[in-house]
């Protein structure tokens, strides 16, 4: 893989952050990095191999046709700002944002599921929601044999999937609440030390989040299963990596915990850890820092013969965020897809 | 309601505590107070009415004709040993342990869904699990007009659902994970501050926990309905009070949520907190230290037409364990079917 110019946007950011530490972890070749954020983070001092790079602030200027590959990492507001200019410039765009990821122009990828979606890119590309990778890396192993009918899934948020400043105040609130203070950081919409929160994102009409909304249409989209349907409920708990979540799942025709033990095993990107009998399973700590998408408790469904029940855990900030565009900007150079390897737009 | 003469076995633990508290709340006449412990509690002296009482270590001498109500909260094994002797003495016997709940010689009653059970009982009534409560609680309403047939449903469980040791081991490890150490306390099954676990009580050979089974069994018997249905799976987080819990429902006839929201309403024992424009929704922290069963997040079911999906959290130390016993006292006392009221024994 060739050297590219990367440029990302959101660059002090928790995730911005975690991608310039994976792209030293995976040894990607990196030719003139440009970090951009806003006007609070601009002017901090940014390690990177031995080199110090300057944060700038990012404005409409800040995109040019040197920039092979742009990563947005910041608000929908700023994705949708800057990713059509870093597009229109020839770069590849790859967004975190959920601006673009309903967007029929622009491919929703997780490289072990859908990378043939990367060849129809018009510029930018689109990266799931933290919550929707791990549950539908699971679940697509079975859905390539067995069609994926309904999810019903109940998440177990960290607080880390909503920025460092969360982070911070869940540490704050706990420290507090130790010692026998209420005082909730405004980083959730509840105090969340010794909480649980069942909101995650904004209310749709449907008494639905927004949170909840992503998991189906993005399951829909990754999987062209256009009918599965689809029922989340997304809670933030106290826990500062590692979302996890409790699924189950219906397909076209019945399967057993064993056979779907077997495909889950075979596929590429996901792990079982799972044996009840010594008390084996996933729980978040065991995933945080980590690529780790872990799957456990997979049992047959009592409530509905054929179903499947399991549990699953990754790190939203790795695999869930920045991991996964890292394996995009891969897999997209290997199909020529960046410029300058190939003129393929 | 005339005194009674009540002993209490785990009196020294936290649902024992809490029971002595609710006794005062409510104010039930009491007559004469005895509290048994283990050994390893006995000597202890609590207050109770400016009254001092010694708890007594539990023997199979401890119980006699005199004690009208004998209240158990402590093991199964416990509860086994000893239920049984206080009820061949004539008394009413509450047990709070899994022991005799599916017995079918045993009722198991939620006051406000069949206290009619009681009138059945040989000596000895059971009370639920304290995460089978709340969930039957809030489908109970709809269940009458509308069988229930199917639920799926993952709670967030309380620590304190674990007894007081449990409460204790969460705030030593959360001040050794704030210091950047991992210590176990061993209260749980996994280090439990910051992290999320997916078993509580042991595994059955079919890969759910019996927490998770006692949820099916007792949703079945409370509301005499052999037939339903249901799907748990138990979570053990990092909270001290308040069990939560998504549910998923799907009854005979499909339902509206509209028309649940108005069943539900007009129930005793539950209360509505739901009003998502407003961000309006219950959360642990809401139900601590009260009776309340709150419902929030009351919507029809994305992957059901049909089907609805809400969220309730309770109290597992009151409602969900020493409150529904000082109601089942108080209904068997109106219904006469504790001595030395009426002989219907």
């Amino acid at each position: 893989m060739e050297a590219y110019n990367i440029t990302v946007v959101g660059a002090s950011g928790i995730v911005g952050q975690e991608f310039l530490k994976i792209l030293d972890e995976r040894q990607l070749p990196v030719g003139r990095l440009r970090l951009l954020a806003t006007a609070r983070s601009a002017g901090k001092v940014v390690q990177f191999r031995g080199r110090e790079i300057v944060v700038e602030e990012t404005t409409a200027e800040s995109f040019g046709p040197e920039d092979h590959i742009v990563f947005l990492s910041a608000s929908g507001a700023a994705s949708k700002q800057y990713a059509p200019i870093a597009a229109a410039n020839g770069s590849f765009v790859i967004d975190d944002s959920s601006a673009f990821r309903m967007d029929p122009n622009v491919p929703l990828v997780i490289p072990e599921i859908n990378p043939e979606d990367l060849e129809w890119h018009r510029g930018i590309v689109s990266q799931p929601n933290c919550t929707t990778t791990p549950m539908v890396l699971a679940l697509n192993p079975i859905h390539r044999v067995n069609p994926l009918k309904r999810v019903i899934v109940s998440t177990y948020q960290a607080v880390a999937g909503a920025g460092a400043a969360a982070i911070e105040g869940l540490r704050r609130e706990t420290e507090a609440a130790l010692a026998g203070r209420h005082e909730p950081s405004g980083t959730q919409k509840r105090e969340i030390a010794f909480n649980a929160v069942p909101q995650i994102d904004l209310f749709a009409d449907d008494g639905y989040t927004k949170e909840e909304l992503k998991m189906a249409n993005e399951t829909r989209k990754i999987l062209h299963a256009p009918e599965v349907r689809v029922s989340a409920t997304c809670v933030r708990i106290p826990t500062f990596f590692g979302h996890a979540m409790s699924v189950w799942a219906e397909f076209e025709r019945p399967i057993s915990a064993a056979e779907a033990r077997g495909l889950m095993a075979a596929a590429p990107g996901i792990e079982l850890m799972d044996d009840p009998a010594a008390e084996r399973y996933p729980t978040p700590m065991d995933v945080a820092g980590t690529d780790r998408v872990l799957v456990g408790r997979l049992r047959p469904d009592h409530s509905t013969p054929g179903g499947i029940t399991f549990w699953t855990v990754t790190d939203s900030i790795r695999k869930g965020a920045a991991t996964n565009v890292v394996q995009i900007i891969e897999e997209a150079a290997r199909r020529g897809l960046i410029r300058p390897r190939a003129g393929v737009r």
